[in-house]
């Protein structure tokens, strides 16, 4: 098995190569109360992946139409994770290399007795957390200036998903 | 004090062994809009556990009648934790040696000082955090297919209670 | 770049020496439903830091006038984190110290290629999460007996911002 590298990752601090659609799963409105629910399907070109997500999240805060409430991101596999840091390249590379170092790939964990080869993944997924919850102020995510939502991805190269959730007023 | 091994650790993929019993602590409901509190009653027969509580959470889901809304989840100690992740025993021996590995048990805290001894439990809480939120869609946990529940006991052998609030929409 | 020493944290079990005010920034009642929403500005005279923020919490609560829902706290900023545990000084120094060597200050990080100093910060804020949901519960936090909020900077000495939102029925 040959040693991971910083070359095994990609990076992108601005946007996120491998997302292929959202899907609407469910939309409720009750007056001025709004339940709006999204699944993203995504499919990294490579198996470790930071990318930026926050577009699409403005974007389904967007179809949602609340105006104030929480937004709710999560990734749906136990081998990814969602954060919010900071869209700068040299950080991203800083991440990466302290999660390997926190967590790192190798061919030493009791999971791999049932033929998986990572879990790395499954600790990486503590570090970065699995999910995680936004305000919504005035219509806009209430995040400060430097505040923008990464997708980690540590078992990529096949479809994943991840399910985003609006509740609020709009 | 004798040094902690693998056997020291209660790992269940499947159920929560030490669970007493759960107790309502509030419910309101305004129109479609229900609120739903629970706190759950647990004791676990040793000092270091990882349990699934999946289906405990997805009764007291039930038991709220919610639809559509989201699911929280929390430790009410800082000994203790939940989190999501995969329900494989193998996985459960990883994780619980990854946790001894970056917040050991041990004498050398500066809280032993008030007479606990319990300094690695405070630290391995933030590493599996100690509260989570799950999205509920159409009556259900909004989970991925290997994604379950799980609480983290790091200072057991007595009763402690975990907090489940469900809000939503019936 | 001199060494960091435990001397360089303030570790306030008690309160925020730092705070300097609260400000509403959006407050919708629609019927029962109350969505309060404020920010919290904050100028810790250290550089590190770990202090209790519940009384401040816990009065933005009381403000909000919800009876039963979920308050969101969250630091506006990537330097700096939000966490729940224990209010004990020893506990304080074990959390700096464990933070400082899973994450330690210095000046090997890329990020640093554009000319910050604070890569520990960024990775730190990963370790204690940078927000967190709590429950309300018969107009109090839902809290455990020993569970109390606290803000962690990681990059102060100047001021900062954190986001409470309150949601829920009166």
């Amino acid at each position: 098995m040959a040693k991971k590298t910083e070359q095994d990752w990609l990076l992108d601090p601005r946007g996120c190569p491998g997302f292929e659609r959202h899907e609407v799963v469910a939309h409720r409105e009750v007056g001025p109360h709004v339940h709006h629910t999204e699944h993203y399907h995504v499919r990294l070109p490579r198996r470790w992946a930071l990318v930026n997500i926050t577009d699409r999240v403005e974007e389904t805060l967007g179809r949602s139409g609340v105006d104030d409430g929480l937004c709710f991101v999560s990734a749906m596999h136990i081998t990814a994770g969602v954060y919010v840091n900071d869209a700068e390249g040299g950080l991203l590379r800083d991440i990466a290399a302290w999660l390997e170092g926190l967590a790192p790939f190798g061919p030493d964990y009791r999971h791999h007795g049932t033929g998986e080869d990572n879990g790395d993944a499954h600790l990486k997924s503590f570090l970065t957390n699995h999910s995680l919850t936004a305000p919504v102020t005035k219509g806009k995510l209430d995040l400060g200036p430097w505040q923008q939502i990464f997708y980690a991805e540590y078992d990529g190269q096949r479809t994943k998903r991840l399910v985003v959730k609006v509740l609020g007023l709009v």
